[in-house]
Formats: structure tokens, sequence, C-alpha cells
């Protein structure tokens, strides 16, 4: 029986005895050979690797490091230093179209851009608010007139700007922001006004200091009607003689001040009172106003035309769900090497510290998440191809821009909120050092945060896709029979896999084996695998769909007060979608894995993210009848097998994230751990090698 | 049926018409009246809430504030100087015996320090390394006569100083630390040394700057023996001529720099390179040296002496738990008073917005938290108390300490993470407010990271719980019958219950009833509750148990793996234990609440904390036919009852945790959000009543 007690066991002569280290035992299903780490980075760095990889590699020049202990304003200054360096040296504006200047690729200039959060992820987004967000809002809303007029000063940064959309009262609900924009005929200018404190701009990134002007997003109103919010090209900040920037009159801002990371974006609130902008400022690609105050746009529904903008915006949240894969296999990284080196108490063999990742409770800690990001990197690579797809002209239309939204949507969430809880594990896993700045975990913590609420709350955003859930199978159910609308999610989750096999029903929940080992082979299918996870999203889609039906013809207050009671459901099956995509990417990347150990390794580690989803929704599978007790009781016996087969490959697993030491810059993380312990481990050999009575000393 | 686009369907015009804010719609099953918020104050802040309360306003001075922005050194000097001044002014010294001048009140003392974290959570930790743990080491591991010596410098300020124990090669593991304390008879002295850079001291607080001395934790050897982990006093740094402070010979340091939080404490490395120390400098209460090197114990066991040594140190455990359910109160404070005022999107009357906290997926991410928020914290009352009867000699025998060092070690986890979960759901829930600095949550977020971690890592202590109910399910088996054994885990529940009514089996699993109704009573039943906690821990103990009986007599690598095959469930089972300790803490505070509303109220809330925590676990309890599909699909709906139950009274429960605005400083949190929304509904209304074409403008 092993030392129930380990601290009264353990003594000075405990340290590794023969630091045998970085070599993993190999168990009795371990795979056998290496895996072939180059052809798995190659794999889940995707089409775009040399971009993602080139800027990978400019971050390692430490002038886009963060700096320890900067005051905010220092921090703010330095990065837009960074953002002039990064032009000069980077690729940032792939992304533009090549007419003024870009690169015309939109897919690959993502895939470079999520990879700065190497640097400092303040730089990420301030270059994001710039050529993102102000430089995409001036491209897909402008006329190609206005690009020719304001995108040169915004791509080389001579203009640095806004994005002012987000105000104190509503953020996700963009449609309801209050400032107005008022055309006046006599002038044949609009009017920005900011009607009262709860309208005025909030959060907007280059608004506190370095902000020459903003694409504003107001109620666009002319002839006394309101059609809808529009985007106008407002001028801020003027250089007085002084060389200080002032606001233009009529325009006011506040400092936010120090915020909870991404001190390096000096963020702020904008306000206009009664602020006149040329008529030909206004936006004008889905809305125009003639200089007599006419109306007109190539889209007829307000809410359409709304959609349809907004949409054209898409490539924020694409970004941040790339960025935020990226720094959950950064923190694995650091967290999964110093687990494979870092040893504490002693096991079996008491002058032998047990290495942390040979703990069961440590692969459980780690391992789950590594599989978690695996798959969230593979369904992020084909949004990203989606993206490219759509904005490059390659497959443009209606549907595919909605299907983008919605999977943009359904991603940015789970892929924000995996990074959020895979930083903090990592930081926790790694004990005191993981919270020193040095180690870089709680400083990525910090700036990630808000990535959960901005570009769409998470929990709002996951609200719109369980509603296009609900409305794709009210439109299923309306066309086809009961059976074929049952599998709409299924086809939907399948429209992002590149292969995809047949289904069938495996019915594992009416013939149910009898043997464990049955059992487990059972789970160990994919198809029963996503049997499971798909027959959870369509029976929830459908029991809320069938809830809202029976109220369809009650009164307004009654359908919302059931619409809310089911809406916590609504987003549980939004959530269950999106994991439903995640392991259908996984499992379409399998076949293009190299066959032998490293597909082999891989399928282990799908196997693990399907089953762990299915393992923390197991009451639901039970209660519904998907699963009986005895083959749920074999689903955790089976995740915990899988932890031990893939231990010994967890830092190859690691490395072929392509973060080296130097890109990581995490003390923790870079050898300095065995380096101790082969010191300390030699010093106590040589203790032992002497007489007892000495050998204390 | 309810707009399933909402942003579409939003339009200038959306804003609250009336706005009867904080006015909450009474539902079929709200409690008639109002929460009795005094009652309900004095009842959670407990039997030091004066002390508890005079803390809280001693953090209303702008002097005990953290400044925004302030760098590292800044912030460093200013918690120097705030520790000073609350010396002054505070009650920061009740905890020390009467004898060296202090109140003998430790449970008092504890209630005190907890609250500081109001000001800035640097303040108490730096305060509790100086006297808490510095000072606490002297007063515990020391006789009399260094008491005298040393803690009217201690406790006065005149000698910041550290406690050094934790190793960059050690951290929970503290029996395996490497640093030695060698008697040298001839000189009578200690001769302290690190062997080897992970036996650096690391992480100690007062070690990069302020610290003058520090209790030194090494491996005590003479006459070629080495007799375990020992404590000397160390004077570490003196005053040059330039006025400036040097390390004395043979001592080094390091800095650990800027950290994730905490920034007011100067953390760093400390080595010793044959640093001799007079023999009178060992804390000589559990083992001392005589001048010819002669050793003696009071405790002859090496491994209990550790531990009786260690469990002296437990204040620190007990009061940073205290500090996580307090910052946890004032997390929900803060976004259950926003929730309640901020309007976002409209629901059934489309000129009027939803308020979040109506919302029901708003309602399920804050108040589970806001019950599990009053669970801990009349569990942590109970440890309190139990703290100080053993610690003020009320109630001090062997038995009593360790049932308090368990205790300690089951619920520092649990209320470290509550606070972790409650203040990333509270910012988010705040949205980008929530990610400002002045709105507070990031910051304290920032600084109580490291309490999951610090103290004992929260897996490492859980483990030692899950250890200690293994080896008392293998006493309790050798002595009484299998039926009794079954039931110790209850018992050891029930000793932290102040009132505990005698147990039923209820038999949920074997009797279903067929209506819904009757199974919602049914878990309403506080027995059945209780039953369905406890039987989970007890069964999971037993499961382990028998496990590692079976290989009792196997080789310890067998022995070993088996053990490591359990490791995440005992740990989970430790947590299942502590969760049953919360809720009999919760079920034995009820009948001291005020009859009426304000127990209906919490009595509902301690549903909701018992019921929440069996849905986590939902599909333990179907595998293992504790309940029926039937029963365990209404677990839910019954928890969703209880949210639109509790809505309404949400602010109430809040307030009486006691944090005023003032105490807050969180302006999200201060009414402004409502008099921005009285603003725009005004401006709204006055548009409203104008014709249609001029409305607009």
């Amino acid at each position: 029986m092993p030392d129930v007690d380990a601290p009264v066991g353990a003594a000075v002569a405990t340290p590794p005895s023969a630091p045998v280290l970085g070599v993993s035992a190999g168990s009795p299903d371990s795979a056998e050979g290496e895996l072939d780490v180059r052809a798995v980075a190659d794999l889940i760095d995707g089409r775009w690797r040399e971009r993602r990889r080139a800027s990978r590699d400019l971050a390692l020049d430490p002038a886009f490091h963060r700096l320890p202990d900067q005051s905010v304003a220092e921090h703010r200054a330095r990065v837009l230093e960074q953002l002039h360096l990064i032009l000069d040296r980077g690729d940032v504006l792939r992304g533009f179209p090549r007419e003024v200047g870009g690169g015309g690729d939109p897919g690959g200039n993502l895939a470079g851009f999520e990879e700065l959060f190497l640097g400092d992820p303040s730089i990420q987004i301030k270059g994001g608010v710039q050529w993102g967000l102000f430089g995409s809002a001036v491209q897909h809303l402008g006329v190609p007139e206005q690009h020719a007029r304001w995108l040169p000063g915004i791509m080389s940064l001579e203009v640095p700007g806004c994005f002012a959309m987000t105000e104190v009262g509503h953020g996700s609900d963009v449609a309801s922001i209050a400032t107005t924009a008022t055309y006046d005929p006599q002038t044949e200018e609009f009017v920005l006004h900011t009607p009262f404190a709860a309208a005025r701009k909030e959060y907007i990134g280059n608004a506190a200091l370095h902000g020459l002007a903003a694409v504003v997003f107001a109620q666009l109103v002319t002839k006394g009607r309101n059609h809808g919010v529009h985007a106008l090209y407002v001028p801020l900040r003027e250089r007085g003689e002084d060389g200080e920037l002032r606001f233009l009159p009529g325009i006011g801002g506040r400092d936010d001040g120090p915020k909870g990371g991404l001190n390096g974006i000096d963020n702020g609130q904008l306000w206009f009172d009664h602020v006149r902008v040329p008529r030909e400022n206004l936006l004008r690609r889905y809305g125009d106003v003639a200089p007599d105050g006419t109306y007109s746009s190539p889209i007829a529904s307000k809410g359409r035309r709304f959609f349809t903008m907004l949409g054209t915006l898409v490539q924020g949240r694409v970004s941040l769900g790339g960025a935020a894969v990226g720094v959950s296999k950064a923190a694995l990284s650091i967290a999964v090497r110093y687990g494979d080196e870092r040893r504490q108490f002693t096991g079996a063999d008491e002058n032998r510290e047990v290495t942390l990742l040979d703990y069961q409770r440590h692969q459980r800690r780690l391992l789950p998440l590594l599989a978690r990001t695996y798959a969230a990197g593979f369904a992020q690579l084909g949004l990203l191809q989606r993206f490219h797809e759509v904005f490059s002209g390659e497959h443009d239309d209606d549907e595919s821009r909605q299907d983008l939204e919605t999977l943009a949507a359904a991603l940015k969430p789970t892929t924000t909120w995996l990074a959020m809880e895979t930083l903090q594990e990592s930081r926790e896993a790694c004990g005191g050092a993981g919270f020193m700045a040095e180690n870089r975990l709680v400083t990525w913590r910090q700036d990630f945060d808000v990535y959960t609420t901005f570009e769409g709350d998470n929990n709002v955003l996951l609200q719109l896709v369980g509603k296009r859930l609900l409305t794709d199978y009210g439109k299923a159910m309306g066309k086809i029979d009961v059976a074929g609308a049952a599998r709409f999610v299924a086809a939907r989750a399948g429209d992002l896999a590149l292969h995809r096999t047949p289904l069938r029903r495996a019915a594992q929940s009416v013939v149910d084996s009898g043997s464990a080992a049955r059992s487990a082979g059972h789970l160990r299918d994919p198809d029963v695998q996503r049997e499971l996870l798909e027959d959870r999203v369509e029976t929830m889609v459908a029991a809320i769909a069938g809830a809202l039906r029976e109220v369809k013809d009650a009164s307004p207050e009654e359908a919302t007060e059931v619409f809310n009671a089911h809406q916590d459901e609504l987003i549980a099956t939004a959530k269950a979608h999106a994991e439903l995509l995640l392991w259908e990417a996984f499992t379409a990347a399998l076949p293009t894995v190299p066959e032998g150990t490293t597909r082999e390794v891989l399928t282990w580690l799908r196997d693990l993210y399907g089953l762990e989803r299915i393992e923390r929704n197991l009451a639901w599978y039970l209660i519904n009848g998907r699963l009986t007790a005895q083959r749920a009781r074999v689903v955790t016996g089976y995740i915990n097998r899988l932890l031990t087969r893939l231990r010994p490959h967890a830092v190859d697993l690691v490395d072929a994230f392509g973060y080296t030491d130097a890109h990581l810059r995490a003390p923790i993380a870079s050898g300095a751990e065995r380096e101790r312990q082969e010191e300390a481990a030699s010093h106590l050999r040589r203790r032992r090698a002497l007489p007892e009575r000495v050998a204390a000393g």
C-alpha cells in the first residue's frame, strides 16, 4: 500500500536518485514509436502555416516584447510604437484588397494576426482596432472612392483611429445604440449627437489618446425618419500648435483608465455635441442619403441591412477565436513541459520523487484541455478557411455569409472560454511559479479575460446560435418528414467537415452489452461518439422548439416567459452544438494524419475530447435513455485509460504547437527545473555515498 | 412568440419607457414580505461581527485604498506604510497572547483580518506574512523566553520579517525541504546552508526588500543525525551607514519581480552560505539541542512532531478561506446590484428593456454562486469558532487540533476556488464594465488567484482530506459493524453542525413517486438532500478503500499504481465531503433565522445550494441507483423554480453582506447605471410625445 501520509514519510533524502528525466515510462497499451511532430505541426498550423510561423518568429524580437512593470502610459506609448514597427517588418496589411495596396489575402492575414499575442496581446488588439475594425469598417461599409480616400492613411498608421460602436447603455445590443446622425439638407451635413450619457461611446480603443478619426455608428435620421444604424467617418482630433492632440469642437471624451488587462490600448469614452460632418462621410455601401435628404439602400429591409452591415465585421470574432486557441496552445506548452520535469512527493520508490504529469490528477487537469485545444484548433482552421472563401470572394453568397457568422458565433465563446480555463488550470498546475509574471500565464490571462465579453458577449452569441438552430429546425420541420428533420443539426455540423463517413444508428441505448471491455470498445467507435453528441443537440433543440410551439398563440408576456424559462437550456444547446462542431473538425482531420503511431495517438486524443464532453453531460444521456448505467460507468474508466496512453506523448503533442522556449520566454518551461533537479540529485547521490552519520550534513 | 432575433426588432426607441427600476415583479410562489436584512447580516457576520465591521469601516479611509496604476516599487512602499498605519489604528495584534501585549482573541483577530481585502488584498497578505506567519511561528514554535525577545519587535513592525519555508524544489511537500541547519558544538551555533539551487527559499514575502529577519525552516542535523524540519530565527539584513538595507554576510537573495497580483508584497528568494546563528535561535518548543549537541523533543515520533509543528500554523489556511468568502460576497454585491439595474434587449414590451437579473441565464450564473457563498460563509464561521476554541485554549486537545486541520484543509480549497469562480462570473456578468479596474472585480481576481495554491496547494490539501477520510473509514471498519461504519462520514460532517436532526433513510432510489410535484416536494426535504450528499461521500470512500484493500499485500509499485488510478476520485471525494460540510453548516444556521419570509428565503437558498450540488453530480446518482431518471429530471426544473423565487430577494441577500457602496467603491454598483437609464428614459419619453417625423431627431 502506498504511503497514505506522504509528507510524513518524505524526508531530506527523497529527491530523485537517478533522474532519468524527460523519459516517460511506457504503459501496457502505449503506442510503439514516436509521434511525427513535424507532420502534426504542419497539420495544425494549416493552410497559412508559413504566415503563422513568420508572425511567431517576428515575436522573437525583443522589440515586440512586453516590458515588465510598465505604467499604463508607458505601455500605451510602447504599443503604439510597436504597431509602427510591425507595419515596417510584418505583413499586417495582407488582408486589405490589392487595389489599395493590400495583399488580398484575408485568411493569411488573420493566421498571422492570431500569433501576435506571443509578443504582447496588446499589440494584437491595438492592431485589431486599427486595421481589423477601423480599417475593415471603411473597407466593407464604404465604397471604392471612400477606400481611396481613407484607407491609405489608416493602413500606414498616419491616422490612428477608433471603431466607435459600443455605448455605455448598449453593448452587445448594437441595434439599440442611441447616438444619432441627423441629416441637414441645408448644409448637406450630418449632425452627430449624443442625446444622453447612456449614449456615449464606451470602451473604444484609441479613444483616450491616439485616435485622430473614428468610424462612428449612429442611428441615421433623414427627413424625420430613422433608417437604423449606419457608420460615418468622423475626424476626432487635430494637433495644436504646441504639438498636442486636441479634440475637435463638439467632441468630448474620457479615459477609461487601467483595465484588467490589455493596458497597452488606450480605451475611452467619446461623445458628440451636434458635431457636423459632410454628407460624403457616410460610409455608403449599404445606405446612402442624396443631397436633398432622400435615403436609398440596396437592401430594403432595415433588419437585413443591419445584419448585412454587421456581418461584414465578422473578422473580429474569427481572429479572437484564433488567438484564443493560440494562447491555449502556448499555455499548455508551458504547463505540460513543466509537468513533465517537475517532481514532487515520492511514490513507490522513496528515493525518487514522482513527476507531476505521472499523477492521475495532473493528467486529468491538463490532458483533456490538450484534447479540447486540438479540437478547437481544427475547428478554428475550418472557420478561417470559410472566412477566407467569403472575404476573398472565392465563395461568397448570402448563405455562406450566414453560415460563417453562425459558425463564428458558436466558436468564439467556445475558444475564448477554453483559453480562460486553460490559462487558469495551467497557472495552478505550475503552482507558485505559475503566478510569477515572468512565466507569462497570469498576464496572458489578464489580457484574454475580456475576449469572453467583447466582440459580442459569449452568452449573447450563444443565444443567437441557439435561435439559429431553432429557426433551422422550424424550417426543416416545415419541409421534410420528422425523421429527416431530426438530422438537421448533423447536417449543419457536417458542413464543416472535410470528410465525413455515413451515419448509422448505433442504438447503444437499446442493445447493451454485458461486458465492460465491449462497452469501452463501443465508446471508441467514432460513429457512437458522433451519435451521442449529435443526438443530444437534436433532442434539446426539438424539446425547446416543442415548448415554444405550444405558446405561439399566447400573449407576448406568456410567450416571453416560456422562452425565458428555456433560456439556459437554449444556451446549453448552442454549446453542445459547438462541441459537436469541434468533434467533427477533429475527426475530419484524422485521415490526413500520418498512419501508425501518429494517427493512433491523435485518435486517442479525439476520443478523449469526445468522451470527456460526453462525461460532462452523462446525466443527460442517462436521463434520456441514451446510455445505460452500465455503459455510463465505463466512460470515466475509459477516459482514465486514455490518459495513461496519452501521457508518454504529451510533450510531443505540445511540441507540435510550434512554440519553442524562445517563443514562450517562460523560465519554468525552459529546462531550468531539470537543471536544478540534476544539481540536487547529484548532491544527494554524493551524500548517500558517504557513511550515514556524515551524510546528514 | 417572443422576438427570436432581438437585435433586428430593437431600434432607437426601445429603452425603458417608464423605468420602475429596482422593483421586481412578484412570481406566483414568491414570498410575501421582505427579508429581515439586519437579522441576516448579524447571523452571517457571526460571533465577532463587531470586529468584522470595524475592520470593514477602517477600509473606508482612502489611506487604505490601493492607488490605480502604481509601479511595483510604489505599491510595495505604500503597503508597508499602510501596515504601520493599520497598526496604529486597527486591532491587528488581537491574536497575540495577553502576556506579550496582544488581545488573546485569535478568533476576533482573524474575523477582522478577513475584511482587509476591501482596502487592498496586499495589506492583508503583507500583514499576514508579518503577524500571521512570521509572528505566529515565533509564538507557536518558540518558548516564552523567545516570545519576550522577538515578539515585541515583530508586533511593532520594528522588525519586518519573513516566513521562509517554501523552497524552489518543494512547495506543498514541506517535509522534503533541503536547507540544512547543522549544529556545531564547538561554537554552539547552527550552520544554515542552502546545498543547491532547488533548496533556495522561494516566493518569500518581505524577502526582496523589507525583511530584517526570518523564521527559516530547515532540516535540523546534530551529531550527524537529521531530526527533520525545524524553524530558526535568523537575522537577514542590517542598515548600512548610508541608510540602505543590506544582507548580512553569507545571505543571498533575488527579487521575484512582478506577479499576477498582490504586487504590494515584495516576494523573493533567500539562500544561505554556511550562515551561523546562535543555538538559542532555534525555536525550541517542539525540539531542542543541548550545548553538546544532544537533541531532545517532547514528541518522539519525527512524523508526529512535524505535523504538530505545522499544525500550529493552520491560521493561514483559516484566514485565507475567510477572506475568500469575503471577496465572494463583495463580488456578488457588485454583480447582483448591477444586474438588478442594468437593462438590455427588449422582451414582451418593446418599449422597455429587460433587467439582466430577470433573464433566466443571468439568474443561473449568479444565484447558485450566491447560495454557495452563503453556505461557505456559514461553514467558515464554524471553522473560525473551532480555530478560536483551540488557539484560545477554550477547547484544545489533539483530536480538536486534528479536526481543525482537516476542516481547514477541506474548506480552504472550497472557498478559494469559489472566490475565483465568483469573481470571474461576476466580472463577465458585468460585461465590459466588469473589466475596468475601477470596478474592482479584475484586481481582486488577480490578487486572489494565488490563494488557490499558496498555504498548501488546493489539490494537495484535498488529497490529504481524502486520505483522512480513508484512514477514518479504516478505523471505523475495524471497530464497528458495516452499517455503522457507513455512517462515519455523516458523523464527521455533523461535528460541524450546531444542530442536527436525526437521519433517516429516505430510500428515494427504491420507492419512486409517479408525479413531478411529489418529486419536487421530495427534493425539498432536507433529510433527502442530506442523504443524497452523505451517501455519495460514503460510497465513494468505501469504493476507494475497497480497491486499496485488494492491493494491500502487493508490491509498492503495484500499490502505488492502484492508488494513483484512484487519485482523481479521491480528490473528488474530498470535494464532495467539503460540499456536505457546507450544506450542514447552512442547514444548522436555519433554525436561528427569524421565522417567516426571512427563514423561508434562506431555506430556498439552502435548497438551491444542495440541489445544485446534486445536479452537478447527477450522473453519479443515476449510475449508482440513488435517483431514478424521473426524479433526476425534476432536479433542474426545481432549481429553475427556486431561481425565480429567489430573484426578488437577490438584492436583499447581498445587502445582508454589509458591503455598502462606500465599501465597494465600484462605480457600476453605485446607482450610476440607474441614473443614466432615468436620463435616457426621460429623453425618450419626451421624444415619443412629439409627432413622429420630428421625434426621430
